[in-house]
């Protein structure tokens, strides 16, 4: 029996965060959380559907909608047999589409669009074999992982037999780790208290709030203003003392210069690491900014669009945490390739979460990179936010500070049809309310 | 008297050059040359328009057109004159909505839309001042260019100071090198014989009517069988001999180590240049590749999406040659900011052209950076191919192998309302005779 894709539906569905200032940090004052929403309905006698996303905030979205329009001819009336098969051939195929790649390649809105494809079948691989993706991925062999990986671009860094050995030596012990995992969960840093829309006094209550949940990470924005980086530095050091961690946060604010000037600055609350100090794209920059703050560690990677940028900054030594995004980067397929060259190179992976779905995500990649390719939790600690979770049908389950591992089938990433309907833009109720509240 | 932008038209155009191989690569076998086109209509008495248009080809040109749709809220309803007062500023007007940026940033879809829009500006900026858009930059003081670019994230590279030193240096000699050019013309090269679905007779003959046009130098495709572009590469040199230049671009096809081993091969042929030897993005595989196949030289830069990307193959001493292309980078205030970045570090800039209007828009640049910027025409050649001129109202000049500077005032870009209605995709009459042949 095999499972035809008969239908690929696109929706542009956005959520008002801009309004509580949620979300604000440096480049991105007033983000409205919004995904580009894909269903490939099926001939499944159980009617199994997949579901993916890519993750915006807010205009914009309607490109990675159209661009999720453009690329499904590529999917539509294939059987997901014909993909799980070969999903290596599968990624090529979606991106390999000449006239396509033209407008990446590999980057901005078409490989945005790839990602929520690609997940969705992936998370229609999961479902028809009855497993939440973070097993489906355990559970293969190493040679079956292998042949998901693109290689193409990276074989300078990570060669298959390479990526091979890496698995195999995990092998013996998977069992052991998903035990751990099922038992303890995998540990998480909270974002929530530190956005820039905040005062002080809300800042501090967010803090001692999080404390007593139990947050012994915690990540705050900077890189607006120097002097009220500092205080509220400050105010966050008083609640948490020295022992918990503090991360912070420039969002690409700042020029190579400018960043080591303000992180030399910032470096007496000694930061966990300093994430995006400047563009995403400059890798001898964060190469120049890692020597030059050294031992503060430099982390990026939620806009970094490809193994191939991945490679560059793990090759250049510019960053000591590898925060991977669950889909700028071209889905699970590229993903993996990302996890394999990070633990080939020793910089522990620790994803970029928030937004919309993206905790609900990579909750499967961290766990599965414990289990089946890093073999450890040291310095890992996947980012977790509490915004919009209650949208989705299996939303991430949290015991203090840890992500308990996912038990239901597919990439939990499916969005509660009455939140589809109601935040779908512009026609959704929640933007018609909007629109009669601005008359 | 101000001009005020009160309507933005964003089309769909394409040409089904896939029929006749010509522009076949290796990456790009079958490519429809198109074109997100965009017309700013004004209020200005004698009904001045801009212009714009960023390439693709074909598939995903849907995709930049409805970027420029999402982008039109920047410009419509103001006024040129509120841009050019400081076209910094309104650089950052356009690549600053922090929602939309986002979905690059400054990257893929979103950017070559940008470029679209902002091109169109520049051009109706030099028809209201009743100039080529060469002849608007060199008029221009280095203090206005300067005011022109943005430095955001380059400034570890090229300050604004730096940028002023250079074109103040060059300020006193403008005039001669604008006389020589308008004289002799900018040097160019052909790149319409080497297309790789040609037979090597079709080749050979190619390579006979160029030198009888006078070309000197020629470039040839090459990445998709080795023995093939050994046998194609012993043909031209056959023809040319070896003082003319021969020059091979691979368009990304190999891998760094792949690359490496070809290029030391094709050198018994002595390329004057080997092109895009791999992924547009690897900026520390092109240095990696210059080193180890010098004294060959690396050129790269026709799908290096903007100034941080150049910035880093310079500083890498990864390029010996700096291929700008002008809609790919976010149009002229970004084309401003590498040919800067290029002379201070002593680059030949020699931009990409070919496709449609790429070759009516890069002779401005060149043009500009020889009499302004770098005062230098060693080492450069400007590409040329010799397709799809006769779609343009003033299209390029050519005597021999150079390009006779533009004369018309603007940015030599629009395209015949002729040739729009009949190219428009879907439903121009080039188009729905396609589909009425495939029925």
């Amino acid at each position: 029996m095999s499972t035809k894709i008969i239908d690929i539906v696109a929706r542009d569905i956005r959520f008002p965060t801009s309004q509580s200032l949620a979300g604000s940090d440096a480049m991105n004052p007033s983000p409205d959380y919004s995904a580009a929403y894909v269903v490939l309905k099926t001939d499944h006698p159980r009617s199994l559907e997949g579901h993916g996303l890519t993750f915006t905030i807010g205009r914009g979205n309607e490109l990675c909608v159209a661009a999720i329009d453009s690329l499904k001819t590529l999917i539509a009336g294939q059987t997901l047999e014909s993909f799980t098969s070969d999903m290596g051939a599968f990624w090529h195929r979606i991106t390999g589409d000449s006239q396509l790649r033209w407008v990446g390649p590999e980057k901005g809105v078409i490989h945005m669009a790839t990602a929520a494809l690609v997940n969705a079948v992936w998370d229609l691989y999961a479902k028809a074999e009855g497993k939440p993706l973070w097993k489906l991925l355990v559970d293969m062999t190493p040679e079956q992982l292998v042949s998901c990986i693109p290689f193409s671009y990276i074989s300078d860094a990570l060669t298959p037999e390479e990526a091979l050995t890496i698995l195999c030596s995990n092998s013996a012990t998977k069992e052991l780790r998903e035990r751990e995992i099922c038992a303890s969960g995998y540990p998480a840093y909270t974002t929530s208290v530190g956005w820039l829309g905040y005062s002080d006094g809300k800042l501090r209550s967010l803090v001692r709030e999080g404390l007593a949940q139990g947050w012994t990470h915690f990540k705050m924005k900077v890189g607006r203003n120097l002097e009220e980086d500092m205080r509220r530095a400050r105010v966050i050091r008083e609640e948490i003392g020295w022992e918990r961690k503090l991360m912070m946060d420039a969002n690409q604010v700042w020029d190579v210069e400018e960043a080591i000037r303000c992180i030399k600055e910032l470096s007496v609350f000694r930061p966990h690491w300093i994430e995006e100090p400047t563009s995403p794209d400059d890798i001898l920059g964060h190469a120049t900014i890692a020597r030059s703050v050294a031992p503060v560690s430099v982390a990026t990677g939620e806009h970094c669009h490809s193994r191939v940028m991945f490679k560059q900054l793990l090759q250049a030594g510019a960053i000591k945490f590898c925060q991977i995004d669950s889909c700028r980067l071209g889905g699970v397929n590229e993903v993996l390739a990302v996890l394999l060259m990070a633990a080939k190179f020793g910089v522990p992976v620790c994803p970029h979460a928030g937004g919309v779905g993206l905790c609900e995500y990579v909750q499967h990649l961290s766990i599965f990179d414990f289990v089946a390719v890093s073999a450890s939790l040291e310095n890992r600690v996947l980012e977790y936010v509490d915004h919009l979770h209650d949208q989705f049908v299996t939303p991430v389950v949290m015991r203090g500070d840890r992500y308990m591992p996912p038990q239901t089938p597919g990439y939990s990433i499916e969005i509660k049809p009455e939140s589809l309907a109601r935040f779908e833009f512009p026609n959704g109720l929640a933007w018609k309310e909007q629109v009669s509240a601005a008359v």
